[in-house]
């Protein structure tokens, strides 16, 4: 099922005869191999022999080896050098932290630095909601890991994780203008990453928590969210679960059902699978089943944890009790968070007409696609290869762009819940079909959306707790004249 | 003696009748208060009023308030607005996270994030040296403090600190390309601020200890020198010895003296007074005697902490027992980095001849400059508007460039010592005066010749230790060619 891929794009650096013949050979070669070439350059030319840079899509690194070892079997040919583009788009990092300010002259340095900077820094002493005016506090969410359950790797650590995290950094700022850091903690242990989260929240307006392992994620962000100010969210959960949300509206909407109404079986019930039953439920789904590797969490299921208990509690109304083969039977809609290939096409035909199923194990999905397509309606994954991927670049850049701006101070369950509805509408009636329930990562109308969605739900919250909701945005936006009111407002200048 | 200051600088939006002579009464009254007119702009023109802007620079805030009332005493002129480019050069913050690699397509997110990124993690579990090659740890420095000492202000906290860190992380990029990053930690624990170091390293190459208060700051950097294995450098005491050392190798040119003759008296032995005298002393300095409040520290004085222990041990070799003042007399050099205006011309007019006065308490002196500079030779300060700056921005850029370009791990006293010597030689034989002997903090062959002697320093100890200095710059540098090298290199492809 592998196919070449961009992610394993390598370029050989290759000395081979002169002649038409040679390279010809040369592209038929590496194409036999399965590779997929998309330039061939001569970057030398002599008397008898050329340089030639060829570029290919790989299906993996072991792939890569074959394709060179293919090309030092040719006659007269030498790979003399081999880059990875992927490795090459790495080196020395992905962001870097840039000066807003110039800093070129004297008259620049005494604002920005000494001694006009403890004016400001005095002003906020002062005045401690003004940091988030005159400070990266207004636009900066740390994106904070452990290293212990990076992507599908698992525990790899910090150092490991920050190619991840400073991704996600990249993608916070070029989907939503978001300032993200990476925060990479060599602890593992749960009460020294509260206490660091907590001594550095002075420079963020949030914390996206990333790839910690369960259960200790769930008890770091619930302390978290109790003990600070700003928001904290956790991706592999809330992230996850806004978008299935969104995904599963469109889905429905295609099959003519109504959540209300609809069984849904979910398999995996860790960090993933309980975000998503609570955020279903607040969407008004009834009945649905959560399942772990011993069958579905019914009234008589150990309550191990505080999640497994809240599902519990809150699913199950029937109080069903069997393995997920038999969960499956008559259902309408299956979400998959749990491992590959542990369903067969066989079992998604014995689900409802007009079944969905959302196959979100990454990167081999509970059940081939293809095959789950040949009896279900909707199908989605997590990849990128097949139609309706559900992927949180679509959520955390403009949940937190909408965060920001409001000047929210904690996430609520109905700003999650308002973020699904904002990108399942960006899809129009007549967009919307079976294989295209969820817009793409790179429709740009989607981090807008939401940004508005979450604004305007925090801005509400904020009002109805009586506390004024940030100008800060518009004070940025508006240059002098704005820091002037702000000044006269708050200053009484 | 304060003047107008271009940190001081305000605009005022304002109506008067619209009349020449109206407008030319704006800018006497103006000027009448003290302040410098740099601009007046017609914002709006009516039949009978105009809206005006005028932009001075002011002495201080109190100063502002001054002129506001100055206008609105005058016949039918009204103050709309006042606004404050200090402040407005601060709003949202002084600097950005911003993305090395494009995002714009399904190629781009497939190699810079996943499914890519998750070779680059793996090879960095694999390989964790790996880490200065493939993520911002190579160029990325943490700029730590919680806010206890902040610039002459005292211990204001983390919030009331970031602008500082701010300006700090944008001089970072802007004399050395060096990423920065703001750390403000709401403790003022030393053993938490320890353990939030040591976690947060590994997204880092290097530690800068900004604006910790003493003791504290002394046990923080030890332990964190001792535990981690990036360099760890505090720049209130290591900087200012640096810039302290340059000026003084220029300085002893001038009056034609020689370092290991030469009786230095210091006034303030915390963090800065202790690295001055442990570098001078490096660099051949011999008869320091180093005094507090009460005097001079002495064989008989109290070793109430390592520092003070430290100084008594290796200064003082006369073991001069008295007060500042006795001590001046027939002195060489004086540096102080203690209170302003603790002695007048008169002290100084009791040293040796060809006297050397650094008198770098902020924004007060030790003397006044004006006075000092009528019985010494050199007189430098810490102050922008007096010859001969003493100021960090010399030393902290080029120096992190020159350690993380080497991949150092540690930071030795003879680092700091090649830095003051380069940055003194940046100062040619021909002009070098009395009132230049340190370069201007703007003399871009400052960074440079900083960043290449610490950076030879470093390989030559990384040499001597059996460590291979990291290839990582040139890498950087050299794109692709040079990583299939590293990897063949490294990898054995």
């Amino acid at each position: 099922m592998a196919l070449p891929s961009p992610s394993y794009t390598i370029t050989l650096r290759v000395e081979t005869p002169a002649t038409q013949r040679a390279t010809s050979e040369l592209v038929h070669e590496v194409a036999a191999t399965g590779a997929s070439v998309t330039g061939v350059d001569i970057a030398h030319s002599h008397k008898d022999t050329l340089i030639v840079d060829v570029t290919c899509d790989t299906v993996d690194a072991d792939h890569g080896g074959r394709v060179v070892d293919a090309l030092n079997a040719l006659e007269g040919v030498r790979v003399l050098k081999m880059s990875d583009s992927t490795f090459l788009m790495h080196l020395g990092g992905k962001i870097e932290v840039t000066p807003k300010v110039p800093l070129k002259t004297r008259r620049d340095l005494s604002r920005a630095y000494t001694p006009g900077v403890a004016r400001v820094s005095m002003a906020i002493a002062d005045h401690p909601e003004d940091a988030r005016r005159l400070t990266i506090k207004r636009n900066t969410v740390a994106v904070v890991t452990d290293g212990t359950a990076v992507l599908g790797l698992g525990d790899i650590g910090p150092a490991a994780a920050l190619p991840v995290m400073e991704g996600k950094a990249a993608l916070f700022k070029t989907f939503a203008g978001v300032d993200a850091w990476p925060v990479c903690l060599d602890t593992k242990d749960v009460e020294e990453i509260i206490l660091i989260c907590k001594a550095m929240a002075p420079v963020y307006g949030g914390i996206n928590l990333e790839d910690i392992s369960a259960p200790r994620c769930f008890e770091i962000e619930a302390r978290l969210r109790d003990e600070l100010d700003i928001p904290v969210f956790h991706d592999d959960q809330h992230g996850t679960a806004i978008v299935v949300l969104a995904a599963m509206i469109n889905a429905l909407k295609v099959v003519g059902k109504d959540l209300g109404d609809v069984r849904i079986v979910v398999s995996g019930v860790g960090a993933a699978g309980s975000a998503i039953i609570k955020l279903l439920l607040a969407q008004g789904a009834r009945d649905i089943i959560g399942f772990d590797r011993r069958g579905s969490l019914h009234s008589g299921a150990q309550k191990s944890d505080a999640h497994r208990a809240a599902i519990i509690e809150s699913s199950n109304p029937t109080d069903f009790q069997g393995s997920l083969r038999q969960g499956l039977v008559g259902a309408d809609v299956f979400i998959g968070v749990s491992a590959g290939d542990i369903l067969t096409g066989d079992d998604v035909a014995t689900m409802n007409d007009g079944a969905v199923v959302f196959a979100l194990a990454n990167p081999t999905p509970e059940v081939d696609p293809i095959e789950a397509a040949e009896h279900a309606t909707v199908v989605a994954t997590g990849r990128s290869d097949y139609p309706n991927q559900i992927n949180n670049v679509l959520a955390f850049p403009g949940l937190f762009r909408g965060l920001l701006d409001a000047g929210a101070s904690r996430i609520s369950d109905e700003m999650l819940r308002v973020a699904a509805v904002a990108i399942a509408d960006v899809v129009s009636d007549d967009e919307r079909n079976a294989a295209f329930v969820i817009p793409g990562v790179f429709d740009p109308r989607v981090a807008e959306a939401v940004a508005e969605a979450v604004r305007e739900q925090a801005s509400r919250e904020l009002a109805a707790a009586g506390e004024k909701a940030s100008t800060g945005a518009a004070a940025v936006t508006d240059g002098r004249e704005t820091v002037a009111d702000w000044r006269e407002e708050s200053r009484g200048w």
